[in-house]
């Protein structure tokens, strides 16, 4: 399967196109929707996937949906309490699967029972980072093209199993000037940035453009007053992903 | 000192009334506003003291403000993150210094290091349900006439330190059939509900009603969604706390 687009025609042309009208997959699936805002409804499961970003410290024995200590202190706690708050009336179940360190490798290798296994319909990734990071401080060869290549096959692998899941592709971030990233980023970086923004576009699911949500902070506060070292947000840049990410839903 | 309204009236008669109206002071003491919604100004330090529902396990190593781990992970998390991001252009430095088990006498002998030496100018305090509590599981003696007079001494050597300091007085609340709470605390621990209220009203400063807050939430999730034990916070409560809490911001 290369792209949604094209599993969806496949599935059309094996449903008949009598099937289509009323057939829910396809009004899920519809272009604007897919890629545009995240609808909550009764029984949702939101999982939030990773890197050290999103795990947080998370406590990884916990392994239920909604625990506190199962979602670290990062914007994926953030969100997550107030899509419970919210949506109260809507029984919905939040996960926080993030792993410190990970790259799209690492979640491909613990896919199965990290993600698909959780049923989630709502599934936001966020990862890239450390694929680029790691060629920077320890030599290991990555390109932005294989980077795109794997997260193709780690999407590839969610919608053949949950082709109903609503897609979040979240831009991999970094604050030029604090700590960890400096000039010697640039323009590597950006490449990995632009295959997570082509993906989305590919997929025709929602992308959340952290780069310019972080760039546009930088007009209230300084690097170092939403991250720590860059790539790892302080308390501030923790709500300034949550609520970008809330932004999200309709 | 017996109330903040007579600590201002003493102060007018000593400045006299031609210095009244310009004095930054009356201003900002002024019985509207004191009492209704709270201010963030340049430089506020904004202290979030109590219990373990404000102490969430947080690192009590780290003294420094605005620190992610110092915070735990509940409401004053998820509060101080939002006051963080929102006010990022003013400089503020909020501060969790609430801890486990603690009733209203714990407070006073660590006030002088854990509130007045910080120097908030927006101090929330929640405190209660332990001076309560230890009546029913450890043969405690308390009443709500100490608790208050104990509350009282608390504010009076608060407002003597930090006379322009903008109080929240947080509600402890419990939510009736979840665990710890049972019909056995009622009408008994509504004494110190009272209390807290009564206080808020005689020094003029803000009231946040949280049992008010857990009683609407009733509609829209059972008891054991929003506390884990009928006292302490799921995801969803610490958010509904948060909410609450940032409702009292201008």
């Amino acid at each position: 399967m290369e792209t949604r687009r094209k599993f969806i025609a496949k599935s059309m042309l094996a449903l008949g196109a009598t099937a289509i009208a009323s057939n829910p997959v396809f009004a899920t699936d519809s272009g604007a929707k897919a890629a545009g805002k995240i609808t909550v409804k009764e029984n949702d499961i939101i999982l939030f996937q990773g890197d050290s970003i999103t795990d947080t410290g998370r406590n990884r024995e916990e392994l239920g949906p909604n625990n506190t200590s199962a979602f670290g202190n990062g914007y994926a706690l953030i969100a997550a309490s107030s899509l419970l708050n919210k949506f109260a009336d809507k029984n919905i179940q939040v996960y926080n699967r993030g792993i410190s360190g990970n790259r799209v490798p690492d979640l491909i290798k613990r896919w199965d029972v990290d993600a698909i296994q959780l049923k989630p319909t709502i599934l936001s990734v966020h990862i890239g980072v450390n694929d680029f990071w790691r060629t920077m401080d320890s030599g290991a060869k990555n390109t932005p093209q294989q980077y795109k290549q794997q997260y193709k096959e780690l999407l590839d692998k969610t919608l053949s199993a949950l082709p109903e899941v609503q897609l979040i592709i979240c831009e991999p971030f970094g604050v030029n000037g604090v700590k960890s990233v400096t000039d010697a980023w640039y323009p590597d970086f950006t490449g990995y940035q632009k295959a997570a923004k082509e993906i989305a576009k590919e997929y025709n699911v929602t992308f959340l453009p952290y780069q310019t949500v972080f760039d546009k902070a930088a007009s209230r506060g300084s690097g170092d007053y939403w991250t720590t070292d860059g790539v790892h947000t302080t308390l501030a840049g923790s709500n300034l992903m949550a609520q970008a990410w809330l932004d999200l839903i309709k």
